[in-house]
This record gives C-alpha cells, structure tokens and sequence, in this order.
C-alpha cells in the first residue's frame, strides 16, 4: 500500500515518526515546564485501561493500594547512601512554600522507598504485620535532560509497589511473582508485546537495590526499552529507616523488602512496538475504542443503519464508537482512526445498504488495521464475527514483536561485534563471562548497554557469576 | 449503650474525637512535611469507591479524562489578577531541577486554570471544537497553616474538571449540571449526605471566577463543610491565555469556561457527618466492605460455617471480608470494625451452629452498625434480608444528616442572631439585604462566614441580588 502522507516514514527517521504519531495521535505534547507532559483525552484513555487491568491483577496478589505523600524532606533521601547517589542529579526541590523559606526543603518524590519506610517501621511491629503490602498510584518527579514524551519525561505517572516481608526467601519470591504475573503476563497478554525477563548487571540496577528484575522489549526500530522492573531491596531501606519486626522466636530483625514500578512510558511502548508508518496500531484487548463504525455519507437510511450497528456490537460486548461526522470528508476522517490504531473501522455507505448479502440486510466495509485488509461484509454477521477476529489481530501484533525481536537478536562473541549487532539495530547475545563489568564500560562509549543478564534456558539467573549467564546487549531508550 | 472507651466522645471533644477516628480507623496519618497526609488501605479504599463513582457520573456529561502537567511556570499564575491573588500565600515554589537553579522557578499546581488555558488556546480553533469538555484526576499543593487529616491538607487528591463552551449561558448551565447530576446527587445518593446547594458570596468566590456554586453540608457538630464547588469562569481565563474561536458567524470570541472540584475532603466528611462515639458509619453503597462475617472462635465447623456464608453473600453480588483471626481476641475484633464502620457484622460461634432456626441451618447475631442493633437470625435467608437492611440503613444515614441540619437551622433576623446561632452550633439563615458585604465582614470577626446564599424556595439565585435571595451562615471547617 501506499505511504501515508501524514507521517514520516519509520524507515527514514524513527524518533520524528515518534514524535509526529504521538502529537498527530494526539496521544500527548509537551508541558511548558521543561520535560513534562501533557497526556490528552486519547493518550489517557489508554492509560487508563492499562491501569484497570494492572490493579485488578496487582489486588488480586494481596496488595492494597494506599498515597504517601508527594512531598519528602530532603534529608529522607540521604538516609540510604545509594538511593541518594542515584537520584540527586534527578531531584526538583521545593524551597518556599506559603510565601516563606522552608526550614527545610522538601523534594518532589522521584520515587517512595524512603517516605514509604517512614511509616512502615511505625506499622511493623511483628511477624504477624507481615507481609505489609502497599501499591500506589501516583506521579513522580526526575528531571530530564533529553525528554521524550512517554519514554522519558521529567514528570511521569506510575505505579510503586512496597512490600516487606520476614524473610529473604519471602521478598524475593514476592519480586518474582510480581514480575512474572502481573507485569509480564499484562505485556504479554494485554499489552501483545513480547517481552524478555531478566535481572540488571549492577551497573544498571536500582540505586539502594540487591537486585532488579527487568523487562525488555524491542521496538521497531531494534532498539530495547526497559518496559517495568521489580527490585529486591534486601535489608538496606529497612535499616536506614529503622523497619525492624519481632520474629516468632522473640528477636528483633529487619525487613525484607521489595518494591516495584510500571509508568506512563507503557504508552510510548506501544506507539513504538506497534506503530507502522499510518499510525498506532493497537492491541484490541487494550484498546479504548475497538470499532469505530464510519458513516461514509450523512443520508438517514445510511445514519439508521450505522447506529444500529454500533448498538447491536455494543450489546455483544465491543467497545464502539460511531462517527457520524460526515460534515467532515470521508478520507479525512478514515485517515485519523487509522493514526488512532482503532483495530476495525466498519464503513457503511449507501450502495451497502443495496447489497445483497446472504441472509439479507446489507453489507458494510470492514477494514482491520493490524493486517490491514478491507473486505466487504454481510452486515448482519458482524457481531459474531468480530470478537474472534479481533483476538485475531491480538494474536498477531504478539506474533510480530516476538519474530522481529527473534529475528534481530544475534549470538555474538565479542565486544566489537556486540557493539556493532547493537549499532545496526538489532540485540546482541553474548556469554557474560566474556563482557564482565569492563566489558559493559567499553559498550558504553559506543552508548550500548547491557539490558539483562538471563540464563541460556530463558529463566533469570540468581545471581551474576551462575554459569551459562548471557548478557543482552543492545541501543535503548 | 455504654460509651465507647477507645475514642473520646464527640460532645466532649469533637476535634479530638475527629482525629482518634482518622487515627484508629487506620483512615489516615500525618506526612513529613507539615500538613502533608498519608492516607492508608483503609481510607483509600473508600476514596478509590468515590472515585469509581464519580467518574463514571462525569464520563456521563461527555467529559473525558486528561493529564497535565504538576509543575507551572510561575509567570502563568500571575496572568490572572484575581487567580494570582487569591493562590500566592498557598503555593509551593520548586527552585531547583536537577542539581540547577532553575531560570523561571515552576510552582507546584494549587489547581490547572492556568495551565489547562495555555493548551485549550491551542486546540480551539472554532465553535467546532466546542465544548471542549476535560477533566483530572490528580494531586494539588495548597501550603496549609492550619491542617487537618482530609479536611485541610496540603497536598489532597481531587478531581478538576475545565470546560470551554461558545457562549455564557452554555458554561453557566455545563456548570450547573455537573453541580447537581454529578456532585449533589452524588452526595445524596451515595455518600448519603444531605447538602445544600447555593451560590457563594464574591467574598467567599473561587480567585478568578465570576460565580461559584456550593454545596454545604452540616457536621456532626453543627458546623459546616463545604463539599464541592464548581465555577463560571466567564473569560476571565480564556483573556489571560488567549483562548478564541472562530464563531458560526465568523467573528472570533473568547471561550466561556467552567471548572469544578472535590477532593478527598469527601472522606473527611463521611467521618464528621456519620461518625458517632463508636467510630465512621459507612453508607452502604460506598462501603469497601459492606458486611463482615466474624467467626467468633476457631473452631473447624464455625470456620466452615463462615466462610460458607461469606462466600454465599459475595455470590449474592454484597462486598463481603471474612475475619477470621480467631487468635485476635472476639471483643477486640469487634470494637475494630465497629470503629471502620463496616454497615453489617455477622458474628457466628460455636452455639449459633446448634440454633433451630426456622429451616434448619444455624443462627448467626446481626449487628447493624448505623442503626446499632443486635439480633439473631437465621443464616439462611441472610443473603436474601441484607441487600433490603442496607438500602434502609443507607437511607437512615440520609435522612439523619437531614434531621440534623433542619434540627440546628434557625431564622434569624440580626447579625447577631446569627453570630449566636453559629457560635452556638448551628446554621442561621437571614436575608442576605439584612446583611451584605459589610455585615459579612462583621461576621468573619467571629469566625463565621456566609456559606452561600439560597433562594427562598432552595433554589440558587442568578445573582446576589435577586429578591429574597437568603444567606446561610455557620463556622465551617
């Protein structure tokens, strides 16, 4: 098919398709404030149907959600040596508040841990306080330097999970199940992106973290995006802030504890894993609006006939949207829910109520975006039709993230030829006893990091030095 | 009944009392930074069913969710004379981003007027665009001398709703809608709190509004707290941002606007307006959990028996939680969810299993937390009596927020009758001609305020100085 004239192509210059899908979407634009964002009705609307589906699953592992506040005294970030070390350089303080100086600055939370630990060392008295499990939903504050809207932006919306647990074992378990079936499955289920498990060398772990789990995604341009992670914080918050319970045996230990964030750049994520050189693409589970059934031409009989359709799919269970706005040109409007991604338009104009379809009642032009077909159908199948077709193309955007990151990973051996894999866009694997902490500082002058280390069976390894490790290096966001 | 000894009672001390409840009801505690809140599972559950509610009224008017951004350039407050006035001693100023001075400092968002302004400016072209109809869910930051858990805080969590419509009469009627379809009726409905509507005083006005709607609720003891309001912004905004459109008739015209609020407050009110001297009272249809079932002992076949029950009603569609942590003492467990207000507990013990109910099955004691009764009765028709007790209870608590406030308003001729009866713990309502600006001013040296004014037949007046037009005056929190 032809080239859409509204966007850049993907092939000639991937970040402008970005940015131009994104505004034209009209999923998001700047903030006047440098690296901040303001999302719009559409870009929320998706948003706010990842956040539906991911607190069900993240209540139904025990979580409660609850708000710390958005504001933290600065001297809670000094508290945990490593946690301040890696967020200073990110950190907007507020120095007056009420027309005065404050006494003593407060940051805007680029993440809770330290907040959070205030109250939990008031709330854990005992093992039978645990495991204390909290979520919230919230917005953060890291200043950016190089902002892009969803992937990288000074202010974000998220979600943190902070538990704490009585033992080691416990916590880790906690991370891991976390990882796995809430984040992993939503990507993989709701979200059709194929995404890669793994723990972060500890060059890129969370600052004030044992470890951190993560997931890694490949966009269409080949490079990666880290997509959630889920960190093991061990004892070190708990510590710093005094979080100790008694045990069954009548001693007194410091937590174990975890927490755990997924954000607004999920949105980017499917734009840039999704996206082709018409618009956004999007998976039908997730997708605000799954039919939009189009008017082609404004007459009664063709209206009638379009909102009954949009009714009759309603009751069976889709989400539908009429466009009845036929004051506005046909191609116009067919070119915008194709940038919106909406998985199936149905067109209906007048020669389509003169069909003679099978059983009778008309036909319409069924236009699927993900395999981009156009079809002429019998109007009164419709309704038992789409559901499976729309699992369909759920199936397929899920197929299509899986082969092209299978097809652009390469085995590698060497640093050189790792940087060069990555350079090309695409992933390199290579044996992590061959990179080493070293090695990862030399992919980083040629801007190519080290995104997981996982063990040759898929599996994440539980520790660094495991025999087998494979490093999964790569260009990212 | 004896007095509950784990909170002081109300008439000795309500502010006291006030704060016990938010406390061991595990609502809420105080943050770090002064006036800041942390609110708990507890008391975020029953803000999480507001908002389910809320939004699902608000997605009803056609109004769509957005974000924007927290953080303002500074010189974006000051464009409105009035706005930049009435917010300057409440805001929080960031000063530093990223280890910078920043060049302009950004003030946390008290509320979006002005931000929200700078992009409709963008995005209305013409009378095709409007009403362009958006609202938030998000966090503002209004430095507070004087907080208080949920009442006045100095962070909260609200939703703000901006609209820009073509003409006065379509903004002032938006406004009204959502006032009483979404706020009151929402109030009345679900919160099962009596308000009543009425139009604010210029002195007691939004900064930047021409006029502000009201709703006023009364207190446990008499005072008063308003619970929402919505504003005509006229152009105001859409002047000091530029906010045009091209007109049907091809002129070009400032936008009229609207905006409307209500925060978590809410919660605040549900604990002053319900609460009694054993803990919150939870209107059913809000309830997080609407029925406990507590097994009284540990005992195998009382367990069974519970969580039989529990999972029966939860099939009968009832928010159900089963306690059974029968290691906890039974009287402790009970004072517990008396204090959270849980509008049902059913308590099942070893000798309820022998009961000869009417049809077999067992007894089990009901206690109905609003109307504070105790019975016994059959566990097996439970699941077909409770849906009809709550309606009941839920319209008690309606009807006992109106008593009170029909009970403790008096006509007053005087100012003074009016500072008597407000000081006495009580709403005075006198014809606002009898008082005006100046006996206004007269009145806030005692601490009390005119809360709105209403028409004679309770109705809200076009203007202040429509005949008969009534002021409603009170303290308030």
């Amino acid at each position: 098919m032809a080239t859409s004239p509204v966007l850049t192509p993907r092939a000639e210059d991937f970040p402008r398709w970005y940015q131009e899908l994104v505004n034209k979407a009209e999923l998001a634009e700047n903030g006047p404030v440098r690296g901040t964002m303001v999302i719009r009705p559409y870009g929320y609307g998706i948003w706010e149907r990842m956040q539906a589906d991911m607190d069900a699953r993240i209540k139904r592992t025990g979580v409660q959600n609850a708000y710390f506040p958005l504001l933290i005294p600065q001297s809670y970030m000094t508290r945990e040596a490593e946690h301040v070390e890696g967020f200073s350089p990110e950190l907007a303080v507020v120095t007056h508040g009420g027309g005065k100086r404050l006494e003593e600055p407060a940051v805007v939370r680029p993440t809770s841990e330290t907040i959070v630990n205030d109250y939990f060392a008031k709330w854990v008295r005992s093992y039978r306080d645990l495991p204390l499990l909290i979520n919230q939903w919230a917005n953060v504050v890291r200043w950016e330097m190089r902002p892009r809207l969803f992937l990288r932006t000074s202010e974000f919306l998220w979600q943190e999970g902070h538990t704490a647990h009585a033992t080691f074992d416990q916590a880790r378990d906690f991370a891991a199940g976390i990882h796995r079936d809430v984040y992993q499955d939503f990507m993989t289920q709701i979200l059709a992106i194929d995404v890669v498990p793994g723990r972060k060398t500890a060059r890129e772990r969370f600052s004030g973290a044992l470890n951190t789990l993560t997931l890694e995604a490949m966009m269409g341009d080949g490079k990666a995006l880290q997509m959630a992670t889920s960190h093991e914080l061990g004892q070190n918050f708990s510590r710093a802030f005094g979080t100790r319970f008694l045990t069954r045996e009548g001693t007194r230990e410091h937590a174990w504890q975890t927490s755990w964030g997924s954000t607004t750049r999920m949105v980017g994520a499917m734009v840039m894993a999704h996206g082709d050189d018409h618009g956004l693409r999007l998976p039908p589970r997730l997708a605000p609006v799954q039919v939009v059934v189009l008017a082609v031409k404004g007459e009664d009989a063709v209206l009638t006939r379009a909102r009954a359709l949009a009714e009759e799919l309603g009751t069976a269970g889709l989400r539908v949207r009429i466009d009845d706005r036929t004051d506005v040109p046909f191609g116009r409007r067919a070119v915008d829910w194709e940038l919106k991604g909406v998985p199936v338009r149905i067109e209906i104009g007048p020669r389509d109520l003169a069909g003679d379809a099978p059983g009778g009642g008309g036909t319409a032009t069924l236009v699927r975006r993900v395999p981009r077909t156009k079809e002429q159908v019998p109007l009164a199948t419709l309704a038992t039709t789409l559901p499976g077709l729309l699992e369909d193309d759920q199936a397929l955007l899920l197929n299509q993230t899986r082969e092209r990151r299978v097809q652009h990973t390469e085995n590698v051996r060497t640093i050189g030829e790792a940087v060069e894999a990555a350079t090309a866009g695409g992933w390199a694997r290579l044996p992590w006893s061959a990179l080493g902490p070293q090695g990862e500082a030399a992919l980083a002058e040629h801007a190519v990091t080290v995104r997981c280390l996982v063990a040759e069976d898929g599996s994440v390894p539980r520790t660094e030095d495991e025999p087998g490790t494979v490093a999964l290096v790569a260009r990212a966001y």
